[in-house]
């Protein structure tokens, strides 16, 4: 099989070293080109001195990434990957975007929450959102692939059954979530300095975090109808990993045993998502440095009340390994290439 | 000021280590005499090595404490402190007890969550639930202090305004609670093994942990209305601290400026409890080692919902730093001796 | 290709579920059992639940994994390998054990420090010590192979161009090492409780390690002279890792560029050794999930000294994926199936 | 007894908070003024919130400090501490540096590893070195006190009884470090960035840090003779502690318990060093939170070494504290007074 040439646009943010991490070791591709604005001409493995011998590219820009590759993934601020798209459509190549730009349906959730407007608003036609468990038909009619974001990712799956099942009420979904810190990036801040994270806990951007409004997309969507949500993220003193706990209202009549069905028919064909057993609990431990996305069910019936537990890696399949799995189907590979990957336990 | 003379039975789990760190800094007291089952004759700071030079007394057994102090600590298994405070009741010794078994006012809450029904009824009736922000007065009646437990510590002062003022609705209360380890003992476990509960994190005992009963007793007190909480605990992989994020449902009307009105006017006079200010976040780094309570205030007005973060450190507010308050005010010593320490926020 | 059959006795223990990790992924491998004493008749993917829908086993008795593979991978207390080798041997199949049973040249090191004569003395003729990047030759020729300990792996591939090449004294080799608490086993201990080991560190068992006479044995093999070293272990707390820094004094006349040149020869053709550029340290971080060592150089020309920085995983070329490395040069496999993962940097 | 003022030049970095988190703590002085370059005019509990309703200064600047202050603390860079020392120095004030600026006996020390002259050579003559346990008598006489580094405490304190008792040879020391983050400041770097600290461990700075010159000044002087030592210090994941293993040839005819007595008579009546009981090993965990170095001594008789292991808290012996005990005994205070807290074992 010819390789095809992949780059990576902002290779030198985590999400970045991630997907370089994952791609050196897909079969089927070549890492033709990676780029940085900050680092650019000095070696990859200079920059990431665990890829010493492995991938000792030098950096470039991402013109050059463009001109070298057939699909380009760009981890990118926000309001740069538009112009990046026009110039990877006019050239006939794949985007793949880790950023926010190419997630939403409506420009008006954008432009509320990110407080810009689109730049080029005639490309978006193009761009398709691609969480393949939900969304994999999209995957192949798109030109530009908007990649999930982590928390979405984690809270999506989690929910979907019991909203596209109508097992739970649409008004009062409470979303309580965690994020490891490379979830912050990996520009230096007061907030991700080790002695100020190491042993501290807390809320941030408690109702204005930006993946709000794709949450709620997501879930509106498989719910049939408009929805809101509470959503307050956490930041948790651990390198990788997500956990949310979604607590929803259980609808009049609703069996233990009912949600739990619809969980597993939801889920029965997907390899990346695992339905925990009775009694056991998500824990991202199972699912670091893999593609998997864990998910428990536990029951308030004093309360009449659902809590569902969702963990991922949020650099894996919150980023870019969920982008290799649309990769993957958008060119027909086996889904799992380059993401078998057993988690690391410890 | 003549001393008074504490002893501390169950002195070698975390509770206790931490009275006796709290204690040997306390002017008006002296440690009189310390015990455990599984070290009996051993020295304490063989234990504990950080106490050499400092408390060096030799472990005894529960007896000895009784008969050489005048207030006695006990950090116990539940079950365990019944009978002690039935001897400290005849000699006319206070104890202050750690564990659950004098924390409900009605004895079918503990057997039902507990599975035992008390062995000595008749002493209940001495026993005061003092949790001094809330029940002060309660401390000078009691001849046997029942000290609340961390979870319900740190969830009591979150809510208590907002219940009191029926400021939100009582049957859609929701609570994400995450403590770090040292809540789960000093006991071994494979879940506290650190290569297991390190870069780990995930939910336990949803919605069947033991401090629910507890919380649903002070917050229907408070709310003057029986009410129901949906509570779930999560293992934090740091080793002190406490983090409650509560969801409650505004009631109409009820605007952002009442609420904070309210908290403020509540907690006004209140050393140990501090409300953080608009857009900051109660984090447990600025609490640690110390008997504060850090509250912080937020709102999803899309969804009218007040969502109250809460931290503590488990070990001090939580459990020992708690005992030593209500100790000082059942002497009339100053309510912060000894508790003066500033948090450790690094 | 047909794939061989492998098992692992003692596959509940960090080694074992590392091997288990590292052989999902290998292509010419099927796992045909597992076992443990503790946990037999469970199911693998409930005591490792990252497992799930991956390894799902059943675990059997050491005979049933002996039966059912051509390659017994062995994590076993010491003392209990050499019967299992025995049974290997008559049956004609090839043991790779990782603990300390057959790593000693000579009996009277091993009852020395390990307290206990060989049960089966007839068999260590058989046996071989197989650090690939030193003794790659052996391998082929073992039928029963002996795997380093991972202290030892880390110091041995540090030192070892310096003493072939007569670059530094022998006289006063001291060395530093630090371990992450995998190294301490998954055995339940105080000192690997979770608040006990957060935010310490220590040495422990100072100048009394049992690697120590293995580390000996080697040094003095490839200096070709007797040699005794000063080791002092330290707990990190980090889940994986082994960093040693070893100090040796130059032989007179010896400049830095011929040690750095001694060092490149040494480790030219070695994939899984990689010499850090000057003015950079080896680091965990950098070699963390995979089987690579990588050692940097550093001049004390004020003294006169040599200070070698070599960082492993312990779990992967200290223990697991140095057996698989073992494993594919005996079966003539690329040296690298299944090590080939980018090492882990965050 | 009439309280002294302090200030803090340099307050919102680590030693500075430590500083005021230790003073406030101290009955005979009162904070007067704070000061900040970087955030002038700010709530210092606003920049550290753990200080929120305890200490609320407004940050000022440097001269605001010395005018309300009889004492003043000053945590700075290199080179910022002498024309402050200056003006204290006319204004009859003590100043107590915890910087680099007052350590050097020789100034030909001081500008070969800092890279730049004495800019006020002239005051030189009024500091003094003044680490407690070894140069208690400096203190009384010093009109500017410099503050130990926190590397040399813990190597110093290691190492002067097997020194001064010429127990070892002195050509042939070897020191190990190991330090916490918050030894590397609060600056942002990406070496302290937490996905890039977490986790990893490495040395650093290796046989060219700048304490190695105050080291040396400090053993040469117990010793009595010209003296040079390898030091490697190392990055520690844990936010405060380090750990000292110090490696020294014994003298023939040395005996451990030679070695044992000399160790207990040095420090026979110092409160804040504490001889470790053989078998045991110094922890950073046991010191943390307090003024304490712990030392542990073990003996490789195989080599005819001595291992001394040497704990303090960074921020406490090794910075604030130290500075804390030094105004306590140059004002005649108790000389723990404000540094009884018992250190923070978990």
């Amino acid at each position: 099989m010819k390789k095809i040439n992949v780059g990576i646009v902002g290779a030198t943010g985590y999400a970045g070293a991630e997907l370089a991490r994952i791609l050196c070791q897909h079969p089927y591709v070549n890492i033709s080109s990676v780029s940085s604005v900050s680092y650019e001409g000095k070696l990859y493995s200079d920059v990431f001195e665990n890829f010493r011998g492995i991938l000792d590219l030098t950096l470039e820009n991402a013109s050059a990434v463009i001109e070298k590759s057939d699909v380009i993934f760009a981890s990118l601020p926000h309001g740069l990957s538009e112009p990046l798209a026009e110039t990877c459509l006019e050239k006939g190549k794949l985007l793949i975007d880790l950023g926010a730009d190419f997630r939403m349906y409506d420009e008006n959730d954008y432009s509320e929450w990110y407080k810009r407007a689109y730049s080029h608003p005639e490309i978006h036609k193009y761009a398709r959102y691609c969480l393949p468990e939900l969304y994999r038909d999209k995957v192949k009619e798109a030109k530009i692939i908007g990649n999930p974001g982590c928390y979405p990712t984690s809270i999506a799956l989690a929910c979907a059954p019991a909203l596209s099942n109508a097992l739970v009420r649409t008004d009062n979904i409470i979303i309580d979530s965690k994020s490891g810190v490379t979830g912050a990036g990996r520009g230096l801040t007061q907030n991700s300095h080790y002695p100020d994270t190491n042993e501290a806990f807390s809320a941030y951007k408690a109702c204005q975090h930006r993946h709000t409004p794709e949450i709620e997309q997501t879930l509106s969507d498989v719910a049939g109808t408009e929805l809101r949500v509470t959503f307050i993220p956490h930041l948790l003193p651990v390198n990788r990993g997500i956990e949310s706990t979604v607590y929803m209202n259980l609808n009049e009549g609703v069996t233990k045993e009912k949600v739990r069905e619809c969980y597993q028919k939801a889920y029965a064909g997907e390899k990346f998502v695992r339905l925990i057993p009775d009694g056991c609990y998500a824990n991202i431990k199972n699912v670091r440095m893999s593609n998997y996305c864990d998910i428990s069910l536990h029951f308030d019936m004093r309360c009449n009340r659902l809590v569902v537990c969702s963990v991922i890696d949020n650099m894996v399949k919150g980023a870019a390994g969920q982008a290799v799995q649309n990769m993957n189907i958008y060119y027909g590979y086996p889904e799992d290439t380059a993401l078998c990957a057993v988690p690391q336990q410890f």
